[in-house]
C-alpha cells in the first residue's frame, strides 16, 4: 500500500463515529462530541452508546450496525480490552478510518502487545486505516475535523495555516498546535500516532506531503518501526517541495532509556538518526518552541526564498545586542561576512557615528531618527556578500512613533528586495508581528531563537539541492568462508569489493614466512591467523618490523610458541607475512548494525579521538564517496588530515573510496556480516592512498 | 575609595535635577521629567534650561547655581561638548551624584576620549559619583526614582522585588526589566554603566551587594576596564550571600571583534572570563531570558534553599515530554538518579501503568484523577536520591479542575518539604504563575529553560562553598640572566619555583657530554642551548636516545654542525645533556599575559589536542593545587590521564603541583616574563612524578 494512503478518512472525514460517546465532556468520549459541535463541524456526528438515546444533545446509536450509512471516520475512546471488537465492527460496517484513544496495548508489555495485534490484524484485513491506540488523534482545522481529546483546545482552535503536524507523542504534537495558536500561527492538521498498529509516522508525513493545505511539516519523533518507510516518506516530502523539521527526542542516553521504555521500540543510535535525517535533508531542532518558530519563517518564505548561503548581516540599534547576536549567530553556525567599503560608507553616510562592521550598529540614532532604517536597510541589502540580514527591533514596535515610521520603511525595502532574505527579531506587540508576517517577513522573538531559525532556514535551503540518496545495494551471496575465519579472509573479502589492501602471504613454517619475506622486501610485520583469537595483540600474535630474513624466521618461531602458551586452545591457521607501512595518519573504519536503520558505517581518528573523544562519523550504508567525504570533514580532528599546522595532507580521496566500498560491503553482506573492523586504515598523504592493516569481520550468527 | 561608595546619590536621590530639561518628553531630557511626575517620585525635581521658565508643569531654573538647593543627583542631558562644563557645574553646586546619558565620548575614539577625560577628572576632584557617559541611566523602583530614558519604561515600571540589575550595556539592562516587567518579577534597581568613566560595573555590584532592597544581582558584561575591582565586587556579593548571574556577551571571535570596537576596551579572552566567573562563583548564562528566570528561581528560593546536588528525578504527565526533559536535563549537566525500589512501588501503587523510572511518567491518569499528584511526589520526596524535583504542569494549569487540585497538592508538599527544591515547569497562567511563586515554588517555561535554570541554581549553590581565592603572590626581584636566555636557564628557575625538571649538564664539547652522560646514566638527549633558536627542533638541535658514550660524542659534533649550517650567526651557548625520559603523556603547561586579567596559566595534553582541538584548560595566576587539578579534569582528554581503557594513571597530584608551581611563579615574574612555554611536561604514571623537558621563558619586552 502507498505510504500515507487513505489518511483522508482520519483527517478528512464527512461524517464521525463516536463509539463510546459519553454524556461527560471531560470523558474521552465526551470531549470530541463537545468539541465537534462547539467549534461547527458541518459533517454528520454520530455518538454510539448502547445505555443512552441522547448524547450531548445529539441522537445516539445502540451499536456501529444501528447507523444510518458508514461515516468515513470512528473514533473509538472503549476500554482497551473492547477495543479490539469495536474495531472488528467498525471494519464490517464498511468504515475506512479509525482513531483509537483507548491506551492499555502495547506500551504495557506482552499482554497489550497480543490485543494490539487484534487491531493491527483488522486493519491489515479490512484495508481500514487505523491511527493508535494510545494516541491523542488527529485534526483538521479548515475541516473542523476534531478527533482528539487533547485539553489544549479547550479555549478555541489554531488559525488555518500551512503547518501540519506528524507527532508519535500525544502530548507533544497537541502542545505544539497549543503554542501555535497562541501566537497566532496557522496550521493544516495535527495527527498524533501513540502506538502505531497501523498508521504510522512515515504515513502521516506523505500524507501531508500530498496535502494541498500543508506547505510545511513539523514532525515530533520518538522512535521508528520501519526505517525504509521513514525515508521513503522524508523523500516525498522533499519531492514535493515541502521542508520537514523533525524534533526528534531521546538525544541524550537517560533521554534513549526513557524513549525505549516508553515506546517499547528499540531505540536506534541518535547519531544515526541524525546521519538520516542529514541525507533527506530534514533539519533537526531541539524544541517545540524552535520547530515551531522554525515552520512558521519557513512558511512566511516559501521554498523559493529560502536564504541563499549561512552569510548574514546583523543590524541592530545597540551595541549590547549586536554583540550578543554575533554570538548567537556564530554558535549557530552562520557566517558574519564583512560588508564592502562602499557599504560601510553608505551606512556611515546614514548615521556617521554607526559601527558599519557587522553587526552593524545604528546606535540610539535609529529611535531618534528613524528614518535612516530605509538608508541602512538598503545599503547593507545592496551589497553583494549579503544573502540575509537579520534586524533586531526588540521591543521598539511597541513606540506608535518607531512602529509607523518602521513599517513604511519595511514594505517599501520588500518591495525593492523581493529575492532577499530579511528576518526580524521583534519582542511583540503581537499585531505588529502579524502585520510582518502577513507582508512576508520570518519574525522571531528573541535573540538566540532568531539566529537559530535563519540557521534552520539555510538547513532547509540545502534539502533544494540534495544530491539524490545513494543506489540501494543488492544483497550479494554468501561470502566464501574464510572471510569470516581470519584477517587474510576478511582482507581478500574487502579487497574484492574494493578496500585497498597490502600484498599478503600465509606461511605455514618459519622458512615458508621467511622466503614470503624476501620477495615482497624488508622490513615485514607477522600475524597469527586464528578464528579463535581476533585481538591477535593480546596473546602476543603480532610481531612488527623485521628486518631481515633471520629476523623473520626467529620472529615466527617465537611468536607462535607465545600465541601457545597463551592460548594452547586456539585453532591456528598459519602466520600472515606483510609488508611494513610507515608513515600516513590511522583511521579507523568500521560497520555495525543499527538496531533501527540497518548497518551503518563509522569512521574516525584512531587512539584516543575515537575513543575518548568518541570523534566519529556515521551514516547508514551504503554511502556515495561525496559523502564519505563529508563525512572525514566532519570530524573534529579533521585539520589532523588537511594539513594543519605543517603536516602532510592525507589523501582524503582514497579514504572516501575505502568508506565508499565498506560501505556497499556492509549493505550488500547484511545478513551475513555484524560487524567490520577496520582498524587501522592507513591514509597516506596526498596521491599515495589507504591501505587497511588489519581487518576482522564479525558473522551475524555470533553476536 | 571602596568600590561602589557614594551611589547612594544615584540610585536614592532625595532630589533630582535635569540638565537640558525639557518639554517635549520624546527627547532625552525630556523623557526622565515625565516619567518622574507619571510614577510619582516623591522628591523634587528640577527641570534646568536657560531657555524656559517652566518644563512639562515644573518651575524650571536657568542654572544648577540657581537651584534653591543642591540636589543628590543631576541627570546630565546636554550635547557632548557641553557636558563638561555642566558636570563642573554640578559638582560646583555640591551635587554629589550625576547620570550622563549623552553620548559622543570614548566611543568615538580620540576626540571623545578627550572630552571624557574631563569628566572623569570632575568627578575625581570632586568626589562626585558619575555614571555615563553614553548610557542609558539607573532606576530604583522603591523610591520611583527614575535617572533613565530608557523606552520599556513607556507603559509602567517593573514591580519592586529582589532583583538587582548592572549593565554596561544600556539597551541589555533596559531589555531585562522589560522582561522582568512582563512577566510579574520583581526588581529593585538597574544601572547601566556605558562608558565608565566613573562609574564602573564592579561600583554597581558592590553596591547592589550591600543594598538591602536586592537579594540576587543580575549582570551584563561586555567587557571589564579594572579586573581586580570586578573580581572584589564579585566577592563582596558572595560574602554577603547574594548570588551574582552573568550575561557575559562576547563569546564568539564576531561577537569579540565587535564588543572591543563597541566599548573601545580591550577584549580578554572570553575563556579566561569563564575561569574568573568559576572561581568567583558566579554563574555565566547564555541570554537575557536565561538570566531572568535563574535570578528569579534563585530569588524564590533564597541562598539557603539552592539544591544540595545536581541530582534531580523528573516527574511528567507525558512520555514524550518526559524525554525531552531527561534530554534537556542531561545537556545542561544534571545527574538523573534511579528511584529506589520502594520508591518506584510506591508509584506503582498510585498509577499501575506509570514509568517509575527517572523520568518518572504518571501517564494521563495526572489528569484524568489528578489527586493522585499527591502520592507520587511524596514517594519521589521522600526518596533519599531526590535532592531536587522538576515536575512539569504544561499548560494544565489552564483547566479549573486541573488547577484546585495540583494547587492543593502542592501547597501540603511545599510544608511537609520545606527542604527539598520543587521546580515546576508551567506554561500559564501568569496567576497561577505567581501564586505558585508565591507559595515558594521556582517557575520557569519551557523544557530546555528549566533544565537550565535548574542546572544555574545547583551553579550557585556551589559559591556558597567555594575555597577562598588563591593567596595573592608578592612581585618576586628580577630573574638571574640566563633564565630568559635559554632552556637551561629557564629550567633553573623553574625547577627553583618548583616545577620538577630532571639532572642535567651544560657540555661544550663532545667529551664533555660525553662524560656527563656516562654520570648520569644512557640512554641520554642533546639539545642545543642559545638564545637566538627557541625552536631547537627546527635546526636540527636536538637529538635523542643516545645509548653510548661513543654515539653521544659522535652525536655532539654532527648536532652543532647541523645547527651551525642552518642558523650561521646564533651564539651557541652549549649542548644540554638530559636523561632520556620515557613513557608517561606528554602534558603542555605554560602561562601568558591576558590583556584584562594579567597572566594566566594553560594547561592541556600535548600533540593535536592542545593544537586542533583546542582542548585546553586555562585560569588566572595563581592558581592553588586543588583548582589545578579542575583545571585537568576539566580537559576533554582527561580520560587519557585518568586509565581510560586500560592505560596506566598518570600522576595527577604531580601534574597538578606543577601547574601550582607554575603559576605561583608566572605571577611573581609577570612584569618580567611575558610567556612561558613547559613543552612537554611529562607525567608519569601515579607515584612516578612529572618533569619538564623542555622550558622556555618568553622575556615581556620581547613582546
Amino acid at each position: 500500500m502507498t505510504i500515507g494512503a487513505g489518511l483522508e478518512a482520519i483527517l478528512q472525514p464527512r461524517a464521525i463515529a463516536i463509539i463510546g460517546a459519553s454524556q461527560d465532556a471531560t470523558k474521552i468520549g465526551g470531549r470530541p462530541v463537545q468539541l465537534l459541535q462547539r467549534f461547527g463541524y458541518p459533517g454528520k456526528i454520530y455518538p454510539v452508546n448502547p445505555r443512552a438515546t441522547e448524547v450531548q444533545g445529539l441522537p445516539a446509536y445502540p451499536s456501529v450496525e444501528a447507523l444510518p450509512e458508514a461515516p468515513d471516520l470512528a473514533i473509538i475512546a472503549v476500554s482497551a480490552e473492547a477495543a479490539p471488537a469495536a474495531l472488528e465492527a467498525c471494519a464490517a460496517r464498511g468504515i475506512r478510518g479509525a482513531v483509537i484513544f483507548s491506551s492499555g496495548f502495547a506500551e504495557l508489555g506482552e499482554a497489550g502487545e497480543a490485543l494490539q495485534a487484534q487491531l493491527r490484524d483488522t486493519a491489515r484485513r479490512s484495508g481500514m486505516r487505523v491511527l493508535g491506540p494510545n494516541c491523542l488523534g488527529a485534526l483538521s482545522i479548515a475541516e473542523k475535523s476534531i478527533a482528539t481529546f487533547s485539553i489544549v483546545l479547550e479555549s478555541s482552535l489554531p488559525p488555518a495555516g500551512p503547518l501540519g503536524i506528524a507527532s508519535q507523542s500525544g502530548n507533544l504534537g497537541s502542545y505544539t498546535a497549543l503554542l501555535a495558536r497562541e501566537r497566532g500561527i496557522g496550521i493544516s492538521r495535527f495527527l498524533t500516532t501513540g502506538n502505531e498498529c497501523d498508521v504510522d509516522i512515515a504515513d502521516g508525513i506523505a500524507w501531508l506531503a500530498r496535502d494541498p493545505a500543508t506547505k510545511v511539516i513539523l514532525c515530533c519523533l520518538e522512535t521508528c518501526r520501519d526505517a525504509p518507510r521513514l525515508i521513503a516518506a522524508f523523500e516525498e516530502a522533499r519531492q514535493a517541495g515541502k521542508p520537514v523539521i523533525v524534533l526528534k527526542i531521546g538525544s541524550s542516553e537517560a533521554g534513549q532509556a526513557a524513549a525505549a521504555s516508553h515506546t517499547g521500540a528499540l531505540a536506534g543510535s541518535d547519531a544515526v538518526f541524525d546521519a538520516v535525517f542529514r541525507r533527506a535533508g530534514v533539519w533537526r531542532v531541539q524544541s517545540v518552541e524552535e520547530m515551531l518558530d522554525l515552520g512558521h519563517a519557513a512558511a512566511v518564505l516559501g521554498l523559493e526564498r529560502l536564504p541563499k548561503s549561512r552569510r548574514v548581516m546583523l543590524l541592530t540599534a545597540s551595541g549590547g545586542f549586536g554583540v550578543l547576536l554575533a554570538d548567537a549567530a556564530s554558535a549557530a553556525g552562520l557566517e558574519l561576512p564583512m560588508p564592502s567599503a562602499g557599504t560601510q560608507r553608505r551606512i556611515l553616510d546614514a548615521v556617521p557615528y554607526a559601527s558599519p562592521r557587522n553587526p552593524v550598529d545604528a546606535t540610539a540614532q535609529m529611535s531618534s531618527r528613524p528614518e535612516i532604517l530605509e538608508q541602512i536597510l538598503s545599503a547593507i541589502l545592496d551589497d553583494e556578500n549579503c544573502d540575509s540580514l537579520l534586524l533586531l527591533l526588540s521591543s521598539s514596535l511597541y513606540l506608535p512613533r518607531l512602529r509607523n515610521v518602521y513599517m513604511q520603511t519595511l514594505t517599501a525595502i520588500r518591495a525593492r528586495y523581493p529575492e532577499k532574505v530579511v528576518m526580524l527579531t521583534v519582542h511583540g506587540p503581537q499585531d505588529a508581528v502579524e502585520e510582518l508576517t502577513a507582508m512576508g517577513f520570518p519574525v522571531v522573538d528573541g535573540v538566540g531563537p532568531s539566529a537559530q531559525t535563519l540557521a534552520g532556514l539555510c538547513g532547509l535551503a540545502a534539502a533544494r539541492d540534495l544530491p539524490p540518496p545513494p543506489a540501494p545495494v543488492a544483497a550479494a551471496g554468501p561470502l566464501p568462508p574464510d572471510a569470516l575465519r581470519n584477517e587474510y579472509g576478511a582482507k581478500k573479502a574487502l579487497a574484492a569489493a574494493g578496500v585497498p589492501v597490502l600484498p599478503e602471504k600465509i606461511a605455514r613454517s618459519a622458512r615458508e614466512a621467511s622466503e614470503a619475506a624476501q620477495a615482497m622486501g624488508f622490513p615485514v610485520v607477522l600475524k597469527v591467523l586464528s578464528e579463535d583469537l581476533p585481538h591477535k595483540t593480546e596473546v602476543g600474535g603480532v610481531v612488527l618490523n623485521l628486518a631481515d630474513a633471520a629476523a623473520v624466521a626467529e620472529g615466527y618461531d617465537a611468536m607462535l610458541a607465545r600465541v601457545r602458551q597463551k592460548a594452547p586452545t586456539a585453532r591456528i591457521d598459519g602466520v600472515l607475512v606483510s609488508p611494513m607501512a610507515r608513515g600516513g595518519t590511522e583511521l579507523i573504519l568500521g560497520a555495525k548494525r543499527d538496531p533501527v536503520f540497518g548497518p551503518v558505517v563509522v569512521v574516525g581518528l584512531g587512539g584516543i579521538f575515537a575513543e575518548i573523544i568518541q570523534d566519529v562519523a556515521v551514516r547508514p550504508a551504503p554511502v556515495e564517496e561525496a559523502e564519505a567525504m563529508e563525512m572525514l570533514r566532519s570530524l573534529k580532528a579533521f585539520p589532523v588530515l588537511d594539513g594543519a599546522r605543517g603536516r602532510p595532507r592525507a589523501d582524503l580521496p582514497a579514504a572516501a573510496r575505502a568508506i565508499a566500498a565498506l560501505a556497499r560491503f556492509a549493505a550488500a553482506h547484511a545478513g551475513e556480516v555484524a560487524e567490520i573492523d577496520i582498524n587501522p586504515l592507513l591514509l597516506l598523504p596526498e596521491g599515495q592512498g589507504a591501505v587497511a592493516l588489519d581487518a576482522l569481520l564479525v558473522p551475524a550468527a555470533a553476536q
